[in-house]
């Protein structure tokens, strides 16, 4: 097997640790990246220190932003009373993709999870139970994965939550497009237990 | 849809620059980094410099190196009178990675595409020629790919070479473990003309 030259074999292996990337893909950014202008080169360095030094969480819902608080908090069009509690920044993402949801999102920064020694403590749910305990909030919509993970962690906020407001998660069912004969039986299953009334 | 904070959104462009990369796997990328400490940031910032500025092409046969010449060029067990021609560093390392070849290379940095405006001046085709005129050269093997633009390349490498020494190129044919009900009809001619003896 043939061994980089050492400066571009350490590139390739900083490339392998992002997620989702292999060796070979490493293989192809890292040749890019010399055949880039030094200008490219430079820009790039400095925007990843810039982003990684001046991008933090949003003091109220802890989505990333480089204010005190993010775009979605300040933005006066959107419903204050409403709040979305979801794993991930890229899940908030997602949701926003959906451009269905006007409201404000709570990010609690991943699952409760007992396997991976993950318990409430670590996630941002005592800063979301303040949160609703101290303003108006008429509803909060839990948006976490279908999983033991993410139904453990609905169940934990909905339990701490529901004194002071309504709680709801968005709905398990059949994705749009999908043939009924290939949709797993747990989503079936999910699917026929959330039917909903047609008129 | 969502803006991004100014800082990382710079750093998502750049993302989306790099080859293969979608807009999706860019902000996965991005994200990612945020996540890490300082020190990784910092270490992938240098690395990317360094590597941009300290790897250049070998004098001799134009693969990467960080040296004056490349570690195949320099490597004594390798027959240095067999040369195999590539289009692109990626090639070379594709031959590599099959542990077949034991010669050295010659990387001539693309092929001849009148469509692009790229000619054979552009090429390392001047210096192919010269190497193989100067030097005991066995035989010389083009790898270059089954196209218009390569098999033209092919060619016009054939002319230049052939009164110095036997060129020969790869051959095409079936992929090993292919259907043959599903390969397609030029790669089907192709594996016919070039049909050899069993015994």
């Amino acid at each position: 097997m043939i061994t980089f030259t050492k400066p571009l074999a350490k590139l390739i292996e900083h490339f392998e640790r992002f997620p989702g990337i292999g060796p070979r893909t490493a293989q192809r950014l890292a040749l890019y990246i010399l055949k880039q202008p030094e200008k490219t080169i430079k820009d790039f360095s400095q925007s990843l220190l810039e982003a990684h030094n001046n991008v933090g969480q949003c003091k109220s819902c802890f989505n990333l932003t480089s204010e005190l608080e993010c775009e979605i908090c300040r933005n006066p069009d959107r419903d204050q009373k409403l709040i979305c509690v979801v794993a991930e920044t890229k899940d908030l993402l997602a949701l926003e993709r959906a451009r269905e949801y006007k409201g404000h999102y709570h990010v609690i920064g991943g699952l409760i999870s007992p396997m991976d020694s993950i318990g409430p403590e670590l996630l941002e749910i005592k800063s979301l139970v303040e949160r609703v305990s101290k303003n108006e909030i008429n509803e909060i919509i839990l948006a976490l994965t279908p999983s033991v993970e993410g139904d453990t962690t609905s169940l934990y906020i909905a339990k701490l939550l529901s004194p002071f407001t309504k709680v709801t998660r968005i709905a398990y069912g059949l994705p749009m497009g999908s043939e009924l004969e290939y949709v797993d039986e747990v989503t079936l299953a999910r699917a026929l237990e959330g039917r909903t009334d047609i008129l």
